[in-house]
């Protein structure tokens, strides 16, 4: 679908400062465009009331199978595409999200071992709704804590960490048009600004969004 | 896979008496087996805490999108086959239950219009389990009220009524080896009779279930 609006988000592991970057890069739109353009942050899950309640399903109910955990994330984005993303992006808002489908391929579809299935629900989910840019906060484990003696859970965690992260890397390399790494081991206005940059950049490179009144980094 | 237990499904639109005649099949199974056997009655949605918790969200929520909501019977489904009606089969015991896949199909994916991918997540959500028996409860639209003048509004409740009768129906002609299609517009007893029949007729077929110690109607 064409919308009127342009669709950021920010993909990586827990931690890694999405929402932060998030806020900054709301913060810096809405100055440079003088309030020209609405701008509207959003995370999944839990990006609506539905999807508090399913988020709180997953994490407060009893163990949830891994594929039930993987059609509620599903659905909390079927509803939270429909009702909140898409509507805005038809209004010409730009939309600011944490986490998106890459993070459900990634965490359910990769670590849970329920492979393709879970892109094709989420595709199915939201009509295939795709964003702009999405934008991979890439870090590596903290080279601090390598080095130090590590038990065996210590080293799995760490070893789980670079699983993910090669996946959030695989997901962008395939399509290299739509992602931008960026290294996220760097001062928070470091990174802000690379941010800035890649969103300005996927801006300058869509029909119809100027990159001015935006600004450049 | 294979499984100890015995899978009876029932199906049909609301008001057609299955929970009454999953209730006196659970009674009369219990009775003819003399407590030899465990007899298992559950429901979609809302079997597990989980799935009450997902039922409340449907009904109660702000309003759901049709495809999240197909997405959160997935995962009720999910759930309430993996921690309840697979244990359960895999213990030996007969489930009886209160509406699964073909609701979905019908509901979801015929009268919502979202097709043969509910179909294909539910599947997926149940790693493909089918039951050994769907029973459909029949009933044709109601002659008294088909006979008065009727209003538009009313008019359209029955051809929709209709055609989820015409779709459950359709599901069963499909394979009538796993479907017992039975006259729901009969006496309770009548009903029951049938359904005892036709459960006892399917334990038959199945390999390794006799059919005593569970009589015959």
């Amino acid at each position: 679908m064409t919308y009127a609006g342009f669709w950021v988000v920010f993909e990586g592991a827990d931690g890694v400062g999405k929402t932060t970057q998030v806020d900054l890069l709301a913060a810096h739109l809405r100055s440079a465009a003088g309030g020209a353009r609405d701008v509207l942050t959003t995370r999944e899950p839990g990006g609506t009331p539905l999807g508090i309640e399913l988020r709180q399903a997953i994490m407060h109910g009893d163990h949830v199978v891994p594929r039930a955990e993987a059609l509620l994330y599903a659905a909390d984005r079927a509803h939270h595409i429909g009702t909140k993303v898409r509507p805005a992006l038809e209004a010409g808002t730009v939309v600011l999200q944490d986490r998106y489908l890459d993070s459900s391929v990634v965490y359910q579809g990769g670590a849970r071992g329920l492979g393709d299935e879970v892109e094709r629900i989420s595709l199915w989910a939201t009509e295939g709704m795709l964003p702009d840019l999405t934008i991979v906060l890439d870090m590596a484990p903290d080279p601090a804590r390598m080095s130090r003696d590590l038990d065996r859970v210590e080293r799995e965690t760490i070893a789980k960490s670079e699983e993910m992260r090669q996946g959030f890397l695989a997901r962008a390399a395939l399509d290299p048009g739509r992602y931008a790494v960026i290294d996220a081991a760097r001062p928070v206005e470091s990174v802000h600004a690379s941010v800035v940059e890649a969103v300005a950049a996927a801006m300058d490179r869509r029909d119809g969004i100027p990159l001015e009144p935006w600004g450049t980094p």
